[in-house]
């Protein structure tokens, strides 16, 4: 038996999660403490080393872990470095690898979350064996991992895969955070999802949606009006699907992938986006890659996929 | 001195052209027959062997040759084979990478022209020393070669790349020839810019465009009167400068490349085309990669171009 472990970090605005991952990808323990629990990014590092040490000691894993990967916002996979996190108590850039590393012996690797759960569905999830995919992460924002020739797509700065700041092929003038406008997440985010919600709401005062207040409107909600049966929810999802089909479409194009693997808080809709979503790609694809491209939700169990995807890079820091 | 050679290959609907080429991107011989004057793929294949092993042998560099690449339309970099080729004169699929192995005894390595172009300008143009970057072919059609990490993404099926029926955002219904609609290749190839001219001649009666008779307005017309000062022309390649430059914006998110390289007839209209088509960049752009994507053309003498491409593939086969 293969008795080497990696450490996987989930760095979150709000807590960091750590845990010791096999090669199975089984979390054999986790823990986690709040992220801005220490006035500097140096302090943080170093509760966040000893905490690791400490995980390591307990489970009797000394000398047999072989590195440690974070999967955190903003994080260039060629520096190690947080550039520019918004949702972070300290200034960027903060330098956690080496000061992970420094603390704590081992090599570190680091990439922005959804770039860790591609690597994550490679390792242990729906792309295991795949070397062309692409993950898209619908949640507070969209992001996305691409993977080629069995390898991430970094790009020249660690930018690759920003598939959510693409322009969507809809166009209803929605402003972005980045100050542009339309772009895909502005439609397929859970928040997007919400603005489109709030839309067709207006049209259809029938809808049991009108009877949330607007402050309780989510993505999950909509999901759960749309499964009971609520037609306005309904469409909601079956026009969220339809942009992002078609914005999928136009990503085939550009990386031929075998898979385009859905993931994140909107994506437990299920079969209510990814029917219209299919049916969307189907319409709007090159007739080279119609019928050659599977699109389905991630296989990683939701709670943990953060983790064991931020694990797996720790795999790649030991070559 | 290094005494290696590669042959290089450039299979054309018209013409095919065969060179022998060096490390440093010189071609010390070339030579081209008639692609269609084979009643099968069978003969061609073998003519084409005949033909470069008497190059070989005329140039005394037997033994010397390490491999053969070929650039062919539809060109399968896996399985070496032409797919699909609607401008060659025999049924596809074509084992043309298997046949003229057999022939030569020399390895062999295809692929479409658009990554040959790509693989050229990484090894002997404007892209020496990059490992991220796109090539953008503006010819008949709108071909694309996309480096990421220093390797040719192909994708899962050797399709990667089809930038040129990427949809564009700007929405004229025109028709693209593979029955879709507004693929970036209906307003940026050729044929595009010669469409978006008759639009504007409708509109201007004065521009000197309009002397011309129709069947003889070509790009390289329109960047001549342009370059004379004729305000409509001017305003045709400023139109495709616009579409190409949102439509490389959208791209830099999805690979975070170092430069986007204009290649093909259509770029030999320079400034007048790069000018807007940057300024477009630059205001569609996501901020993270303004200022860090090199726009520019190709160094290649564009009429060695294509066989340089495909002899480049010649060193990958050396492998």
């Amino acid at each position: 038996m293969d008795k080497k472990f990696v450490i996987g970090v989930d760095m979150g605005g709000t807590n960091t999660v750590y845990g010791l991952v096999n090669r199975r990808g089984e979390i054999i323990a986790h823990r986690s403490f709040p992220t801005a629990s220490e006035p500097t990014a140096e302090a943080f590092a170093s509760r966040l080393g000893e905490n690791i040490k400490a995980l390591i000691s307990d489970c009797n894993a000394d000398d047999a872990v072989v590195g440690i990967g974070v999967g955190a916002p903003c994080a260039n996979y060629f520096t190690g470095e947080i550039e520019a996190a918004t949702d972070l108590p300290w200034p960027s850039p903060i330098p956690l690898g080496r000061l992970l590393s420094e603390a704590t012996g081992l090599p570190v690797k680091m990439s922005n979350d959804a770039n860790a759960a591609a690597i994550g569905e490679m390792s242990y999830g729906a792309a295991r064996g795949l070397r062309d995919f692409i993950v898209i992460t619908l949640g507070t924002g969209v992001g996305s991992g691409i993977v080629c020739n069995g390898q991430i797509l970094n790009g020249n700065r660690s930018f690759g895969g920003e598939l959510g700041h693409v322009k969507a092929w809809t166009v209803e003038d929605r402003p972005c955070g980045c100050g542009r406008k339309d772009c895909l997440q502005t439609y397929c985010s859970a928040k997007g999802v919400v603005t489109t919600a709030r839309k067709l709401m207006a049209k259809h005062p029938e809808s049991r949606l009108c009877l949330l207040k607007e402050e309780q409107l989510t993505s999950k909600l909509i999901a759960e009006a749309a499964n009971a049966g609520d037609e306005t929810a309904k469409e909601v999802f079956r026009f969220t699907g339809e942009v992002l089909g078609e914005a999928c479409a136009h990503f085939a194009a550009f990386s031929d992938p075998e898979a385009i693997i859905i993931f994140g808080g909107v994506s437990r809709a299920g079969e209510l986006l990814l029917a219209p979503l299919r049916e969307s790609f189907d319409r709007n694809v090159l007739h080279l890659y119609r019928g050659h491209v599977t699109i389905c939700t991630s296989e990683l169990n939701e709670a943990d996929a953060a983790l064991l995807g931020a694990s797996a890079l720790g795999w790649e820091a030991e070559i």
